[in-house]
């Protein structure tokens, strides 16, 4: 039972990696919604964000951080959209973790995050906030 | 020149928050796109991931997990969307880091991050890795 994201940080599945390190790889997503829209994983095999250890979470972020930066200067888009999908309702393709930075440029008709759904509740948010409180 | 989310983690502004630590806060979005949609930050200012100082980075990410399990158990969505909007052209209209949680449920015909922009470039991706890799 192979894991294509896993198979890519390992190098057993070529890809384009822009860097990698011990913990964590990103390479360039081979449909781009963009110019150099990437995706960052964790080399710690995790389906969501919830279930990755802490400690490999720390890692991944970062690398997320350093990667926007090679993309802001190599590529000098206007700004990013970054995400990601968890589940197979928000579109989430691949059962491993992966954030993708996706460069956006003016005048690329695109949207915010927010445009992914709109279905508001009826529900007041006190009301919400109170329920989601008993969880913490 | 005060910005609203330092405000809100300040408890300057009153707001519905769902968690928080010395670090970061976690509140309710007021306009939410779907029931238990909540935005984290980090209680140092930054204006994007790529100048938040790597100590705060880590704490911000970490509650971020944090909350997702608990937006999961309290809400029990069918899967989340994760993302921030950087950039004017992203749709950022706080220039405080912000990374949305959206939770998502069957049925509520929404998309993936994907749909947000679609503007594939025309340079194959193996030469545009190649200009990325120049600035690891």
């Amino acid at each position: 039972m192979s894991c294509l994201f896993c198979s890519i940080a390992q190098h057993n599945i070529p890809s384009e990696i822009v860097y990698e390190d011990d913990a964590t790889s990103a390479f360039l997503d081979i449909q781009p919604r963009s110019l150099g829209h990437t995706v960052v994983v964790s080399k710690t095999h995790a389906e969501t964000i919830i279930d990755l250890p802490a400690a490999s979470l720390a890692p991944l972020f970062l690398t997320l951080q350093h990667v926007t930066g090679m993309l802001s200067r190599a590529l000098h888009p206007a700004g990013f959209t970054i995400g990601i999908n968890q589940g197979l309702v928000s579109g989430q393709t691949v059962p491993h973790l992966h954030v993708h930075i996706i460069p956006r440029f003016t005048g690329d008709g695109g949207g915010s995050i927010h445009s992914v759904v709109n279905q508001p509740p009826n529900e007041a948010i006190a009301m919400t906030a109170a329920r989601i409180r008993k969880y913490s």
